[in-house]
């Protein structure tokens, strides 16, 4: 269905920022550079271990943001709330937002809230658009060259692992908490360290495989990441055993992948490491001649796999 | 519950520029001066005479940029889908959505849709947020003097008048038609003519009554608006008087309320008129030195009667 509406979209409404298809828009207003984004998030459930619906919407908008090289400045919050949601739970997530929006270092200037009856929405919903000044221009999957590098800013699969045992009623030995996270902090520290950093996307919808998929799709370089080198916690390996899941799939909600040549490898991953989100940051592949478009996986059997798109729907509800 | 919503907000996430409550914030990004808005939209039903959620979420988010003295440039759309949605329905606000779009001139730069299972949300709720340049800085509630016109620049009621009677099965001998338009090209016009323009809003929620009330809270001036001159059709009128319901408080989507000093009220309104969405617009009232912080109305029997906040929740879902 996703697929669908990006086709309809495109059709119908596309134009040359539109169909650069980037987590922000890059715009262009009176010789100022600004992104601008938007997200609807629809997590279910509301309240899940490392988080909520109202700290990643924070969060996730913030991202969008960081990942185009700009500094998040501004946000909006368009609520819609079904009638009778309670007011403590309206409360806390109004704190959670606040504290993310201040931990991150962006306002929230303008909003709207709308009631609809009980069975018109489930309990909350919640749209956050934002606008940030971009600080470190340029960055393109078109600048990817092969021989790059590529950057993990920390391990994969607990936001989704984390609401789909909290939906399932699934409890692990080890509670798996979201990594949801403002990652302008980080980011700053690894484009401060490097001017030669080319890219850089979230893996949220589709986890680290489709991101990757989705950077490499026509351009002239493949990618081979290193199946040893993938940083996946014992707690989401057992989830993801237990509920049927590939790591590489699943959304991350604060984690970032930066592709920069590979002269400044070093200093990005020793400057990213000095913020608390980045202590598991590394090197998990890199871009080749050869495969153009592709995605192969060195596994740890030694033997060599592609990693493929996301077949069929993504896990509904996660964000 | 929305103005427990708004107290807890403004507690809660509070700011200088949210706590204006301005149609769109008013944001300085490195010496530029942005207007940035954002509304939800869950219309019920989401096709209605005159229009549909697509267009109406388009010209919302246009008004409230262009009644901040703001050219509309940008908008995003952020939908959420409830699975099972027909493929034409979606095609259909889709091709209104860039219909709309295209008549206001804005471009859609950034988008993001999450489907969510049958029964969690009513066929389909939109955001559009937008960022607009200002070009007529400086319009404030603040310089509201006694003695200003208060324009209308059309007629009132019909887009509230038009979902309710679609969405209760009811027809009128006139089928009404919503007035959901894109009121920059219109709103250009009258700055155009005039450098005196003080304060704009367009009176969506609560209809001309609230947003009146709204101006005038805590401030320094009352305002005084005659009957007899406000423009209601009979239409509206007859569909008013069968559901129950006073123009005064309906919601328009394609009308604004202009303030204006005295002495260029007849260049305001001329230039309005050339519009075609402006051909019934007149001067409906003035601000008065009594009565301050309150409105109120010289009826067509004569007499005066105060006009208040709407009371009790406003109609759901009519936008």
């Amino acid at each position: 269905m996703h697929e669908l509406i990006d086709s309809l979209f495109m059709r119908e409404l596309g134009n040359p920022v539109l169909r650069e298809k980037r987590d922000s828009a890059i715009l262009n207003i009176g010789g100022k550079k600004i992104a601008f984004t938007t997200d609807s998030y629809v997590v279910n459930p509301i309240f899940f271990p490392g988080g909520d619906i109202g700290s990643l919407a924070v969060h996730g908008t913030v991202n969008d943001l960081s990942v185009c090289g700009a500094k998040p400045l501004f946000i909006s919050l368009g609520l819609i709330i079904e009638e009778g949601l309670e007011k403590s739970v309206l409360e806390k997530i109004t704190r959670s937002i606040r504290n993310a929006a201040g931990r991150a270092g962006v306002k929230v200037v303008t909003g709207d809230t709308k009631v609809v009856e009980k069975g018109s929405c489930d309990k909350i919903f919640i749209n956050t658009s934002g606008i940030g000044e971009i600080y470190y221009p340029g960055l393109s999957a078109g600048k990817i060259k092969p021989g790059d590098s590529i950057i993990l800013s920390g391990t994969i699969g607990e936001h989704a692992i984390s609401v789909l045992s909290k939906r399932e009623g699934i409890s692990f030995s080890s509670k798996i908490k979201s990594d949801s996270a403002p990652l302008n902090g980080l980011i700053a520290k690894a484009l401060k360290a490097s001017d030669r950093v080319k890219f850089m996307r979230d893996p949220t919808r589709g986890g680290v495989a489709t991101t990757l998929n989705e950077m490499a799709a026509e351009r002239k370089f493949g990618i081979a990441i290193d199946e040893k080198r993938l940083p996946v916690t014992a707690g989401v390996k057992a989830g993801c055993e237990l509920l049927g899941f590939d790591p590489l799939y699943l959304a991350c909600e604060g984690r970032c992948l930066i592709i920069a040549a590979k002269e400044d490898e070093k200093k990005i991953i020793s400057a990213i490491r000095r913020d608390p989100l980045g202590k598991n940051a590394r090197i998990i592949g890199h871009t080749t001649k050869d495969n153009r478009g592709k995605v192969y996986m060195n596994t740890i059997s030694g033997g060599k796999r592609i990693v493929g798109m996301l077949t069929g729907e993504e896990l509904p509800r996660i964000c």
